[in-house]
């Protein structure tokens, strides 16, 4: 066992703040990381307050952990010491079943294990995530941050980039693929981003004029108003795939009006009832409206070595660990472009204040 | 021009009455038809009572013709007189744009040509279907019937077959696919026939006790109650693909629950609001929920050869002409097992008396 600061909350809607707990020895396939940074996620939010009414206390978030390891189990053999690695939502599966052997872990029969607020498969012991100055993770779970990455900026990719990413590829987006993303956030942002990158015509949907600049500053090559129903009407039957990142309860039928022939619409962020939705929409142009979580340890991988190849990186803002509890109030007014990343060289001055 | 004699509606909720109306000359690529057989389908009474808002009076209903050829047009080169042919939902679209490329008529950007109530692409008038003594269809349009294929039983493929079959072959049903069939009508009891053809291991869900029996004999492997909770839990995440042929507003997420990883449910009947479906449902396990909207052309002819190669046939109630008022009744209140077809032969002697 080794003793590790992190940052996390002992109670619903309580501040984050400095606390102390153990890792576990490492196990034969264990890799010992030391943290560089973790980006804030909503889930991150969420699961601190207990919107799930799941969250076992002390809760210790983070899920987009980058960093470097430090020591590795005798078994271990994709990594070694000083290696720049990452992890995502996932440190565990059950490895045996048809979802695992596929690679998508995240969709594990027995239930993956959570970076935070999982149960460890052995101890039952709860998971404890990345705002912290280390962490202990089976080698099956830990990613290679390619050489070129920026790992400040890497860290969104672990959960933010991975949710976007498995839609975009499943749907087989690509050169020319007509393809619109609604909401430009945290995921709304890398969609953008990585759908240019894989040669789609992008189009943003928006309800703001003001995010029109921004939208095309990413790389958009097209901004729709979905407040203006005449250019919603002039984009009908239009895209191949539309990535809906909207986070709450809302209406999805003037965005499925928008798919052409055979087209998909991707839900990834609304865990909640839709509005709704018209099933002659869907049989006109045999539509498609499905969702997506996250994606299995390939697929991240393969991201990471996109965006390393592609030079594709999140827009990020650096916070302190000592203003989370900040970063939070203000990722839940939306005033973040795009991610926060925490920046764990901060963390121990911040405990020590 | 020739003269026509059919059953048609002049109003809405009128009953259907003998009518006499004129059927074109034959164009360079036309295709004369006798009608021998027409299925009676939900559309077809949709239709005659303009429920759907569109209907253009007189209306001669009738999608599920058989029949043979008495006549073709000069540039006609794949029919001759006396060939067994089928007639379904379509009878011209553009052939030019994309979706006609594909085989995909139904979905012709420019919109399809309905075999009645739709509008002639040359002369804008309103097109008169299968409920007469012939029909005259362009060549691309009329589908041959195999020599082995009984033309009676074969008409309901032309549109609740193609309905069913387009779904099963676009999500790639075959050998041991686990798939589910609700509703046990016209359209459900299809989908069980060509679901166990196809190799599938077939359940059907039904709310009605009465209907186990009836699933069996039809080829399901097991029949699931959906008003049995403990047997609708049981069953979560058990499928690859769900068939819902539930013609009315309902609630999808009961349903949702019971696919397993990238399953799929395809909804072919309900042209309403459908009750809110729950992101969180979609999400987990990548779940899909499209439409689909009968089929092409090439589908229908490959339904067809399937039926005959394999021998699956539609259970089917052969009506007089002159009961047809009755059969829609009936119909309605989904007392059919499973498909009324009317006998062309009874129309002359409906009509005289």
């Amino acid at each position: 066992m080794t003793s590790c600061l992190g940052y996390g909350a002992r109670e619903a809607y309580g501040a984050l703040a400095p606390m102390h707990f153990e890792r576990r020895a490492l196990r034969p396939d264990d890799v010992a990381i030391d943290i560089a940074f973790c980006g804030v996620c909503h889930s991150d939010a969420h699961q601190v307050n207990n919107d799930w009414n799941n969250t076992a206390y002390p809760c210790v978030p983070g899920h987009e952990i980058t960093g470097h390891v430090t020591a590795v189990g005798p078994e271990v053999t994709r990594f070694k010491v000083g290696d720049r690695v990452a992890v995502g939502c996932l440190v565990d599966s059950c490895l045996h079943c048809g979802p695992c052997g596929d690679g998508e872990e995240q969709l594990c029969e027995q239930g993956p294990t959570a970076t935070y607020n999982g149960r460890d498969r052995q101890t039952g012991e709860t998971t404890l995530g990345g705002y912290a100055d280390h962490i202990v993770v089976r080698e099956p779970f830990v990613l290679r941050v390619p050489d070129s990455l920026d790992p400040l900026c890497a860290a969104p990719l672990l959960c933010a980039g991975i949710t976007v990413w498995n839609p975009l590829r499943r749907y087989e987006v690509g050169t020319g693929t007509k393809i619109a993303v609604i909401g430009l956030g945290g995921l709304g942002h890398l969609a953008v981003k990585l759908g240019v990158a894989l040669g789609a015509k992008v189009t943003v949907i928006t309800t703001s004029p003001g995010k029109v600049d921004d939208a095309l500053k990413l790389g958009a090559h097209h901004v729709l108003l979905s407040s203006d129903v005449k250019a919603m009407q002039g984009a009908a039957n239009a895209f191949d795939f539309i990535l809906d990142t909207i986070p709450q309860r809302h209406n999805t039928n003037p965005y499925l009006m928008l798919l052409g022939r055979n087209g998909k619409l991707v839900v990834v962020g609304a865990i909640d009832l839709l509005e709704p939705v018209h099933g002659g929409l869907l049989i006109r142009n045999n539509r498609t409206l499905a969702g997506s979580l996250i994606g299995g340890v390939r697929a991240t991988q393969e991201l990471l070595d996109f965006c390393a190849e592609h030079r594709v990186l999140p827009e990020c803002e650096r916070v302190e660990m000592g203003a989370i509890n900040e970063a939070f109030a203000r990722m839940q007014k939306n005033d973040v472009k795009y991610r926060f990343v925490i920046d764990m060289e901060t963390l121990r001055e911040a405990a020590a204040r």
